[in-house]
Formats: C-alpha cells, structure tokens, sequence
C-alpha cells in the first residue's frame, strides 16, 4: 500500500448517496491515537459513522478504519489528505489511505478460458450490486471475448509468451495506468505476473487461488487435494506479491468432500467456492475494508 | 440489561492480568457520541486498548463498547460509575454497565439429566479456558450430582411440581442472590421459568435450544425437524425473556443432516451443536461482549 | 413423482460418455429387495457402477438409486422399464423412474426481475458444468430479455394479472408440455403458482426461497430475519406443491451474520446463498439423485 | 488394515440391539462384486439393512460396507469369516473386516496435560453416547490422572524420555495387545510415537492433529496458522502411520477466524475444532464405516 495515495483525481464518475470520507490508518501502537482522531473530526463537525480499531499484538501495530458525514466537514475534501498529515498522520508516523465516497472505484479484470469468477463478477457489476467501474477487461486468449462484448467493456487480447512476455506486461501496465485503475482482479487468469509487474501495483492485484492456502500452492491443487485425501477443500483470495500464493489472504471459503467426490467434482465444487471467495474479497477492498500490512491484513 | 448497574462489591476473588475497565453503552444516536467518550477516557490518562461502536439504523440506537486500562486512570475504580454518568451518560440519556477486569464473573448453572452441556462448561472452567466463578449449579434431579461432587460444586436439588413451583423458584431466587450471581446458564434445563422467575434476571439468564430459532419452536425441536425433512439442524442460545424461545438470540449454530439421519442421529449431532453454541454465548458474555435491546443483541 | 414414468421419448439430443441407465426405486420396505435387483442387472449382463439404498424407520419404506452400464445389457432400452415392472417393481409394489444417460433432461426456467440465480444457471448451462438442454425461459415481465437474448434462448413474456391467471398459466402449461419439459426451476420467480398448475407438474418444479424453512415463510424473509435479530440466514430448494414454501426440501444454506449486516447487506449475501442452493439442487436433480416421497427428499 | 482380521474373542461385553453383522471390504474393481455379496447374504437368509459400495477412479479399487441381520442367518457367526473367504472373498482378491453388532469395540485413551479432548470423550462414553470400552488410558504425565479416577477407569502413567522411550513403549504394546485392543485414541498425546510401535497397530491408532492438513504440519500450527495470516483454521484426524502427519485423513474440521483473533485465541478456538473433529472420527470408526487404503479413507 503506497504511504499517503489519497484518491486520485481523474474521470470517475458520481453516485447518489449520504457523502462520506473514510480513512484506512496504520502506524506504530501508541496512547492517545484514537482520541486524536475522534478530536480532529469532531473539532471539525465531521459526524464518526463507523469507526474501528485493531491493535496488531505480534507487530505491536495500531490499525484504524473510520468513516465519516463530509457534508457539514469544515475541511474541505480535496484537503483533508493534507490537513490530516499534517495535524495527525506525520506525527503518529501513519501510512494512510483516504476514500472518499463520491468516486467509485475502477477495477480491471484479468481473465483467461474459465467463465465462472467472470460471469460471477459481471453480474455483481451489472445489476449494481457493486458500485464500482469496470474501464477495461485483459485476457491472454481471446476465448470470453465474446461475453465483454455482450456486457459492452472493452476486452483486450494480450497473448503472452516466454518471450513476449515483458513486452506484453509493459502494454498491460500502460493500459492500466491509463485507465486510471484502482486495483486488478484475476479471475483465475493463467499467467504468472512478473516480480517488474507486481512491484508497480503493490497490495493493488487480487488473485483467486483453487485451494485453502498455504496448503496446495501452485499448479493443480484439486488432483492434490484428492491424492492426499482431504475431507475438506478450499479458495484463497489473496494480494499478489513477487512470492507465487504466498500473499496477503483477503478471504478464504471451504466446502467438505467425500470419497464419492472425483477429481472433476472437487473441480466442479471448488469454482463455486472461488466465485464467492473471489467476491467476497473484491466486495471487502469496495468497501474501503482491507488493510494488508506485511504478510497479512485486516478486514474491518 | 438493568440500567447503570454497575459492578457489585462483594466476594469476587482476584485474578491476574493488565486491569482494565469495560464499558458497555446504548443510547439514542445523535453526533458526538464517539468524541466524548474518548476525550473522557483520554483527558483522565485512560489508554484505550479496545474501541467497537455500533448504529441500528431500524431503531436509530447507538452502541459501544470501550475498553481502557485503569492503572494510570486518574478517576478511582470505584468513583468511575459515577463519574461517566454524571460527565457523559445522563447527557446522552444512555444505558450502560461498566466491568472491572480484575473482578471474576459469577455464573450459576442450571441442569436436569443430560450431561453434555454441563460437562462441556466443567471442562473449560476447570481447565481456566475460562475465567468465571461457579458458586453454585441447581438441578430438579439428583442424576447429575456426582459430577458436580467430582468437581466439588455444591450442588442444589431442587424438584418442580405444578404444585410446588412458585414456592421452589422463590428458593432459586434466594439461592441466585444470596451468591452474587452475575449471570444463570440453562444448560438443558427441562424446566419453564416463570415470568417472575425471569423479571427478577433481566438478561441474566442464557438458555440453550435445539434448533436454529425461530423454526422449531418448543418441545421436540429435532422430532420435527426429521418430520419437516429439513436438510440443516441448528441450535440458539438466547436470553430468557417471558415469551418462550423469543429472547434476544446471542448465537447460533448450524450442520448438514441427510435423509440417512435418523432422530436419534440428529439428536447425537445436535448435542455437540447445543455445547458449541451454548459456549460461545457464555464466552462472549464473559468478555463482556454481549448487548442486548429489546428482542436483539450486539455481539461485539 | 409419477409412478412408472420412464423416459420421454422425443427430440432429446445425445451426449458422448459410457452409457448407462438409472433406476430410482422406493416401496415398502421387506426383505430380498436389493438381492433381487442386483441379481436381476447381473443376470442380464448389466455392470452396476453405482447402488444405495436408504430405509426410512418413521414410514417403513424403502429407497434405492442404482446405476449400471446398458452397452452389454441384454435388455434393450427402451424395453427396460417393461420388463423391469413386469419381474420386480409390480411385484414389490414399487413405483420407479427409469433415467438413461444418453438422453439430456430437458429444464424450463422463470424469473422476473432478479438476475443472480438466472446469470449463475446460464453460466453453468452455457460453460458445459451441467448437460441439460434448456428450450425455453418463462418471465412475467420483459426485465431480463436481453440476457436470454444474448444467450439466444426463447423468452417468453406471459405477465400475470389477478384477472388472467388461469389464462396464463394454460399458456405456461401449454409450453412446457410442448417442449416436454422434464422440469422447471423457478430462479427468483415472484408468483404464486396456482393449485392446478403445480398438479400438472408433481414434483417437477423446483423453487428457491430465501431463508432456512421452515422459519420464515412467505414474503419478506430478510426483513422478517433481522427483525428477530438471527445470527444465521439461510436458503432452501424445495419441490412446489399446493402448500405454499412447504413441499419436500432438497438442498439448504446458511451462513452466519452479525448486527453488522443490515437488511440490505441480508439482501445481498442471501443472493449468494440462492445461487449456491438452487444451482445445488438443480445439479442434484440432473444427476438424478434426487427422490422425494411424501413431504420429505432422499438424496442420493 | 491387516486382511481377514475378524472379530477378536475375548471379553467383550453384550450390547441390547437387532444382532447385525457388517463386512468391510475392498478389492480390484470388476464386474458382478455386488451381485455376488447380495446373492451369498440372500441366499442364507441374511436381510441386508445397508449397503454402500465406492469405486475409486484413481486406483481402480472397489470398497463395499454391507450390514445384515444375523438372527436368521443361516450360517453361524463364529463362521461367516471362514465361509466368506472361501465362496467370495479369495475368489475377488478381497481384503475384509467382519465385525458384530453384539460385541462392543475396545479403544485405550492415551493424552498427556489437556483435558479438553480427554473430557469430550468421556463424557460420551459415560452418558452411552458411544458403545464403547474404555479398558485403559495412558499418559506420560500424572496431570490427568484425577479425571480418569474420577470416571474409575485404569490410568497407567508412562513418562518418555529419548533414552527410555523403546523400553516404554514395549510397555505401552504389551498393555494395549493384553487388553484386546482394537484401535488407541491420541486425544493431544504429545509424543510421537516410534515406527515400530506405529507397525504393530496398522490404521489402528488414531489421532488428532490442530490444523487442516496438509497445512501446519509439525509442532506449533496455530502460530504458523496467525502467521501466514489465514482467515480459517481447522482440525484433522487421521490414521497414524511412519510419516508424521502425513496418515489416511479420517474427518476434517474449519471454522472462521479474523485479525482480531490472536494466537491464544485460535488455541482456544481450536480446541473446539479438535473436540468435535476427533469425536467424528471416533464415531465414524465406532460404527465400522471408515475403509483405509493406502492413503486416503473411505467413511461411508
């Protein structure tokens, strides 16, 4: 998570609703944080309409989500990213994010053969049961090109080769900065991103892994699973980082299975646990919820 | 939950840990709340170690419960209740208990003749997975005083007729309050408690029920759940209240079944529901974790 | 379920896989039964890849699903269901189903205006999870068209006033016999269905209802959920029958919830769950595993 | 699973109930097993109450449970095993396990300093939950050895050290083969035991191990568990075999946890996790429906 990204300005677009500014804090523990926060936003007749804390006890860290009416907020919003460092952040050596309600967030979808997170999404997307832009969908095979073009978004081929790789993922990059992307989703997308690609959107990519991590990293897990005979079966959502299936879990959901389960029904069941896992995640970061810090986060 | 009832003095012994001080607060909501309180706490040296708040938009109620360490607080334990309500709680019309950490609850136990709750509570209070007091466990059958003399609890057999009733639940009462009872555990106890019974303990009595509530109401909750052919069998633990199983409902608790569950299967699989379910309950209420209003509860 | 209802005859496509034939049995329970089955596939060359069986203890009677492979069966086909009636079903009283798995059950499907569980279907029909062959969706309003128009299945509008109910549904009736339906799932559809239309179709149609029946029957099941303060909220797929929300159970849902989750987020995390169950039970019934007898389902 | 290995004579008390015996069995997949089993039972007059069949894909290995009524049967019990080895058994390569219904399995308890799965089980022997014998318990500490006075069942304390561990576990084989053994529960035994002694119990000890393997193999999972940050966590019980939690998986439970669940919180939690998991397996095994082959398990 970049230190102080407040929201970027650009071609979002407004939605109706009581307007609100949330703040994602995390700094080393300490007295007084809370009373701190509380006070600067009183003081300033910004109405607390949610707040939560969380004291990490192995990292000795303070965690903080509070949300906040801005209609009445004497600070106005395209300063209180500055105000709050300034009176607040800098003193407590925060790392901070600011939200502010009016701007949905634009999320990119990565995909490459297998339809059901896709679909799932989609539908989520379409009948505004997320607020959240879709600008651009990415995929190495042209297979679910045909889906984009019935929900009307923009689908990008990018086949990707051993040798076209890094010339493939600097396009990639280009058309997500471009688009003034929030965050990506991989809806079990089939490439390994490169350790350059990942640095340059960090705690930014939400993956969707077929297992119930750490167990059954990398290729394959449902033949795993059933050759090591396990009762249960699960999906990982989790941050992207340089190490494969080694991120910040965001989510994990498990179902239990039987001998009777064959490989292809532990396939069949676990992209029913990856729709909602992978879901569940991308509604938590919509929500402004998500703080990863290090190898973990919190989900307020 | 009676008002401003803060903690009794008494006999409550001593146990080990950072002290601290729990509030537990409802009131109407309006702007500001949040603010007050942690400026109070923060102007008399209170550090804040946990902070949950909580808006019922159907009743326009605000909740909270804040923890703080009391070693350094400049206000006396025992001046705190008085205090908190002069300063902030008449003003804003709240609601609140207030516990000291270095205070055991008091949990009496009530059984008939099953014995899977009961030795499941035992085992944690015995095991101080659990930091509670035990004075006293009252039956309407002899079958399971062995167990509480292998654990030398005294344990109180008290018989229900039609004919007796009244009289006996007086000798409960007088039990309950002559032991400082903070709270009472139903722990299958095949008995309904008068509505006198149940005004003296205003959400002070935590009963278990076999089935996920409100279906199944009643008595022989798994015979018709097998009539029903339902597919999930659950149990609840709620706050007894004078409308039986329609308390203020603290946990839940769900399995599969399958048409190959006989009753006498759902009955076996439902008992480690009913000790599950019921312990969490317990547990959050230990913590001080559980607010009840009116036919609801915030479990923190 | 209509007693000897062998397979439809008609304009069923073919699917590549070994073939086989299923037999769903129930009668009253009596000694010799599985012997004379197994000994009647055995002696006719009939490899049995698959057999269970259930006694319900409650009503004395006996279930059974066995599968076996029809390429070496001396018994062709489509004299099967004769000869089978002729040496054991009449003589055990028993009603049966006779499946064959070179013909693809043939599904209907209503909705209204929600679009979860119609997306969450198509994507499996349309991704090959299922084989089934899907003639035509049924809609008492134009809302959802353009999503049947994209996947290029007939959509039939036949809205429903007071006035033209009887009406309606003949046009309804009318259209599911034409297509030889073998069943309908209602995906979210918002009317009730007459008597006389579910007696056309006796255990047949498959509905969805948002919540764990039998708790909360009928209308406004969220609603009714948070207002009894339930930590759990649930699903259930059920066969329709006269009795509104009370035919046999076939798959149930749940998942846990907090005070945190307001009616709306009830809304949105039940979406989920009546995808979950109706895809659950609708996979059930194309396998053909699914027996209900009376008001309650065997499951295979 | 040694093969042919029938009920052991001995001790064993009588049990009340319809006098059944089941056949475990497993063998290379062929054409007309089924037939055959059905048509022996049949043919001597033994009413078949269950049959379940299993073909693992994977191994080509057909796994059958049937239970039948022995009141009537033709052949003695004393002689089922003999008669079915020489008309089916050794003609289909089968391995088997007969067991009857009126002779109670006898399983010894071994723990160490927790109570908590230690109490579980006693107490579902002692309300009869189980039929079961419980001939002996054995610890390396004393810790426990109050409860099992208390429930008046054999205590025999044998403390391990790497210098007297063959010498002490020759003591512990002797107790467990003179007491007629037929499997050992580890309820946290916090001793691995030597290949040796694992070898003179083939798939007959079970144990309990605090994550959901393959995950958090060895010492300490719930610290590696808040480490890796997962947002589940979970129980396994398996057969013990030569590589350290790496035995046929028995049953498997999860349950959810958050950031705010610190690392004595998933211990405490998962405490209930290994109570109910290996209360599961135990069951499971009780009712002779667990079929182990290499390294996975059938539970029908």
């Amino acid at each position: 998570m970049a230190t102080k990204t407040a929201v970027k300005k650009g071609s979002k677009s407004k939605i109706e609703k009581p307007a609100t500014a949330i703040l994602l804090i995390h700094c080393p523990d300490q007295q007084g944080i809370v009373a701190a926060i509380t006070d600067f936003l009183h003081k300033n007749s910004g109405n607390i309409i949610d707040i939560q804390q969380h004291v990490d006890h192995l990292d000795q860290r303070f965690f903080m989500r509070v949300e906040w009416e801005t209609d009445n907020f004497l600070i106005p919003k395209d300063k209180i990213d500055e105000y709050f460092g300034t009176l607040i952040g800098n003193h407590f050596k925060m790392e901070w994010r600011l939200h502010l309600s009016d701007q949905k967030p634009r999320m990119a979808i990565f995909v490459s053969k297998m339809s059901h997170c896709f679909y799932d999404i989609l539908q989520r997307v379409m009948s505004n049961e997320w607020e959240v832009e879709v600008p651009l969908i990415i995929s190495n095979h042209e297979n679910l090109k045909y889906i984009a073009d019935r929900f009307e978004i923009p689908f990008h081929v990018i086949p990707i080769t051993k040798a076209t790789k890094a010339e493939q993922e600097a396009k990639e990059i280009e058309l997500l900065k471009s688009h003034n992307i929030d965050f990506a989703v991989l809806a079990r997308y089939m490439q390994i991103l490169s350790d350059d690609f990942v640095n340059h959107f960090p705690n930014q990519i939400i993956n969707i892994h077929h297992s119930f991590l750490p167990a059954f990293k990398g290729a394959k897990p449902y033949h795993a699973a059933y050759q090591r005979g396990v009762k249960i079966i699960g999906a990982t959502s989790h941050f992207v980082t340089a190490d494969l299936d080694e991120g910040p879990i965001i989510a994990q959901g498990v179902r239990k299975v039987s001998h009777r389960d064959r490989i292809k029904d532990l396939i069949r069941m676990g992209k029913d646990l990856e729709k909602m896992v992978l879901s569940e995640a991308i509604y938590a970061q919509l929500q402004h919820r998500v703080l990863p810090y290090q190898n973990r986060t919190v989900v307020f």
